[in-house]
């Protein structure tokens, strides 16, 4: 294992405080417990908070700012936030309109967050997500994984809190745009956790793992390398299946969001390569893609691969996808 | 080799398609000769122009926009554009202001500007960058091999373009960027360009190349890995040292731009890390780290490592880093 780190046991609070410093104009970072924030308290508004265990990054932190989160809680990596991180942010960044947790689908997450829920005396309420297409239950899942999609929920709600919507509005919306996305993803090397040192799964020079989760996790099956249209055409289609099975319709006009997403180690060039394929095959399908991203979103430690999400928009979404955000890891607008 | 590609031949057009399709609002693409350049052409100011060889993504044609570039030249992976681009950039964007191109200090690269710029009816000047500070002469260079500094001379003169400065007034303020900008790298693994298929140096299990280029040219030396604090105060120190050679004073109070750079492959948690520690050692140095810059933004296709930038700044400087820029990779301000 040949990583920049120095030791194991600091190198979460070194990032931590590394990330806050760099951005400091737009987060602070409180140390034990963990969570990160908005350097100017948002007010009047539904608090959105975020977290999960580190190693995704810029998930979730690189989201708080104005237009997205309120706080995030990293926990350690792969490893789920513990419920005082969540309170203490919740009690930090609450400004009396109450709390709305954003928590991908994992158990130790979802069990956490809920722990935190209770105990918090604040009006609050959730928003799972379950973005990943892939497959129904995982090695840290019941039902599915919330994957790059996440993204897509904390950029929109984010977006319809600051205009002073109710908790439930934004409830609401969190829920639609989870539902109206779906993602997957492949990977051709595994990940190597720090503190295990060794790659969490072994992969052949020439095999890819299509339907990989974000930890590593087993995804539909183990195959033999092929060229990126394969691939991504793979990956297009079963999100577009997906989509009929929940009878999400899709005719000629349908707008949609198209998100390559790297899991970091994979290069730029490459992305815009599945990027250009998977635009092609939506539009063969009759989708107009209006709205993009491409990059490092949703990672997962030094995983090399990608994930394709795909988010049926209708207007309100496209008003909250396009309004300003000023996130370390997303801006764009005033 | 294991890469998103279809064939290699036609990896370059893919992925620019790609691109100019993701970021269609900002950015058009001309294919042979290869160019991006911006979707609303920019009046009567100077047109900046820059290009290189691709695989260093998003460098550059991710740079074009307002307050950056007007046209990026792309040649093939870790192959000169050809002089032919350029031209074909130039009068595309030429406003009649004359053009400045920024060009890495790369031989093939000069040789090919400059007999762009010699068959250029328009007046022209450029800027050469040359921010490594690792060695003097290179594989593919005579002097200093730019890198990752070239982001911030592409920033800073861009928005000085924007004001309706003229062409002396530009290429003065890049040599001084680039003058006062000193960078070195570090690679954890080679790099492997999809025309060759294999990795373009060997390196142990435990060792780093440190001093690295951008296309895996040899460094100082091969060391056997070091912690993270190890490895970037080499890397902070070399550039102070360089600093002292070229008489530029730091005292307490010297305000710098802090950039911590990713070749593509190292996540970006381990890129806060780097941060940490190295702002942590200019401020010991007496520095104020008042901007900073922490991601992948000139990288070496596929190579695991990162590279150490900083710049001195001055209020010219400071006031070209803060101000509006929007582009596919570098965005903020209105």
């Amino acid at each position: 294992m040949k990583k920049f780190i120095n030791n194991v046991d600091d190198l979460l609070a070194e990032s931590l405080s590394g990330f806050a410093a760099a951005h400091h104009d737009l987060v602070n970072l409180h140390l034990e417990p963990n969570y990160v924030y908005r350097a100017s308290k948002a007010q009047n508004k539904v608090a959105l908070i975020s977290g999960g265990g580190s190693g995704h990054e810029p998930l979730h932190a690189g989201f708080v700012g104005h237009g997205m989160l309120d706080a995030a809680c990293p926990g350690h990596v792969f490893t789920s936030p513990t419920p005082d991180q969540m309170l203490a942010a919740a009690e930090a960044v609450d400004s009396g309109r109450g709390v709305l947790f954003i928590v991908k689908n994992y158990a130790g997450d979802v069990m956490n967050f809920e722990m935190a829920a209770e105990m918090l005396s604040c009006e609050n309420v959730t928003v799972l997500t379950s973005d990943d297409v892939a497959v129904e239950n995982s090695t840290y899942t019941t039902g599915r994984r919330g994957v790059a999609g996440t993204v897509l929920v904390e950029k929109m709600v984010g977006s319809l809190a600051e205009t002073g919507a109710d908790l439930a509005a934004c409830k609401a919306l969190g829920d639609k745009v989870n539902f109206r996305t779906g993602s997957m993803g492949v990977a051709l090397t595994s990940c190597t956790v720090p503190a295990a040192g060794r790659p969490t799964f072994d992969i052949g020079d020439n095999e890819l793992e299509m339907g990989v989760g974000i930890h590593g996790e087993p995804g539909r099956r183990r195959e033999a390398m092929r060229s990126a249209d394969e691939i991504v055409g793979d990956l297009v289609y079963a999100i577009l299946e997906d989509f009929r099975c929940k009878d999400l319709n899709v005719c000629v006009g349908t707008e949609a969001l198209l998100m390559i997403n790297g899991f970091a180690a994979t290069p730029l060039m490459e992305l815009y390569v599945l990027y250009n394929t998977a635009r092609r095959l939506l539009q063969e399908a009759g989708i107009n893609v209006s709205r993009s991203l491409v990059g490092n979103y949703t990672t997962a430690l030094d995983m090399a691969g990608a994930s394709v999400t795909v988010s049926l928009l209708d207007d309100e979404m496209t008003q909250h996808w396009d309004s300003p955000v000023h996130t370390p890891a997303l801006r764009w607008g005033r």
